[in-house]
């Protein structure tokens, strides 16, 4: 019987239901995170609580339990499930109350985490995928992982409906990010991406890619670029946690340098597998218990 | 006991409940509408559900009912709760899916549907209310009533926490729209309001008081004013289906025109009275059996 947590409890899947009058449903008011797990195990857990208590400060949305509790209640969701390779999903809402937009005096935060199996896209790493450009229409507050998704849907369906992988969303002529995920292009071997403003999510591979380019001395500079900019690249990635590092090989049916993915792209993905394989040199050698 | 309707079926408001991978709840991903409800009465209903299919068309979001059937069931929902004055809420998402960004292959729309007794703000229509400035940090798809509502939220808890009744939105020196109404302005007997562009919900109200102008030849320009034009304005009110016609006597502390309720205000509320009292005409004299 696959299970969940609701508000803080362990049960069953279908025994789970939401009140009509949640403001999660009516507003979009609250907030979520996407964990992988890998070898059975949370993956970078911790800067994922980190931005979700962060979006909650944001929104004044109170959670009710601390980093270390959530920790242990993901741990003890994922084993239930048995998850090996997949996610967990966790989100958290303003709660039930009658429906007026400002937040009610009294109501409960709704918490629902559950998992999913889920693969590693490795075959599309290998080759790369294609990307639709999009305008960016959302809020100017995309800084906070909230469930005010419908811009990120249109983006993606839009992909969808043009056989390609993610749409890559620009404001203007300057490129914001993906529909759920982070875009950085390769030009004579140094990296760009958009720096972690209100207009993007500071995504938590985009973190991880970053910290790895820092120690290796690979050049990136955090500073917003063009739509010129993307199509002239020689390399084009995007980053996410359940697409991790993934080569744009064509934009808008223009190819992307050759048409392949790139070696600097192939270097960091090589970078990272070695973050997802830490995890697992750690679960051997038991640090990790 | 207090019935609504979900999917069609009426049923116990406590029986009724979501699921957790509702595309409304992950995303925001629905529209909605908010009758008033006169002398027992459905209000203006047939303009609420002209925009509730216009907003459902550009989200590609399926309504299985016609316009028909859906005033034969909110008629019904209204007389089994036996509401006098006061709202009715509907609902529709794009239905539970597994969360994938994109429209999902298969979903069945979620519909829900209930009611609340609402007064009248007869008091408050009468003296004025106050509102604030609010930095309009919301999408580009404002026309389309969906459930993306947290930069509505945060504009009306700006106003609520400013001891307001209303935030007034800009983008930059525009004025567009309040956190849940239109903004209107009075100047030498000329009114103003914003176009009904992507960037503001073309309001019920606001049509029926378009109308009523243009029926009554008072000059009204539905164009785009300035900050400057509001504060610079002899009177200021909004609309809403809740709020009716509103005036706004103060705005970030400073007085509109004398501080008191404008002549044209009161005009167009009289006027706006004689629209309801025209449905409880109708009701007195069977027109509408």
């Amino acid at each position: 019987m696959e299970k969940l947590i609701l508000n803080g409890r362990l049960m069953d899947r279908e025994n789970a239901s939401i009140d009509i009058e949640d403001r999660g449903y009516q507003f979009g008011d609250g907030i979520y995170e996407v964990v992988r797990v890998y070898h059975g195990r949370l993956f970078t857990n911790e800067l994922h609580l980190n931005r979700l208590f962060l979006s909650a400060e944001k929104l004044s949305l109170r959670i009710p339990y601390t980093a270390q509790e959530l920790t242990a209640q993901l741990e003890k969701l994922v084993e239930a499930n048995g998850v090996g390779t997949g996610i967990v999903y966790l989100q958290f809402t303003r709660g039930a109350a009658k429906r007026k937009h400002h937040f009610p005096e009294k109501s409960e935060t709704t918490y629902v985490a559950y998992t999913s199996e889920l693969d590693r896209p490795l075959e599309k790493m290998k080759k790369g995928v294609k990307a639709v450009l999009s305008e960016d229409i959302r809020w100017l507050r995309c800084d906070i992982k909230s469930l005010n998704l419908l811009g990120n849907v249109l983006a993606k369906q839009k992909a969808v409906e043009n056989g390609c992988y993610e749409a890559i969303q620009h404001r203007g002529e300057t490129v914001t990010e993906g529909s759920s995920s982070n875009v950085f292009i390769v030009k004579n071997d140094e990296l760009a991406t958009h720096p972690a403003t209100n207009l993007i999510l500071n995504g938590i591979t985009r973190q991880v890619l970053l910290d790895i380019c820092r120690k290796q001395g690979i050049p990136v500079r955090e500073e917003a670029f063009t739509v010129d900019d993307l199509l002239g690249a020689d390399e084009v990635f995007i980053t996410s946690t359940t697409s991790e590092v993934m080569p744009i090989v064509q934009i808008d049916g223009k190819m992307v340098g050759d048409g392949a993915p790139g070696a600097v792209t192939r270097k960091l993905q090589h970078a990272f597998e070695r973050e997802i394989n830490g995890l697992s040199a750690q679960l051997a050698s038991g640090t990790m218990e």
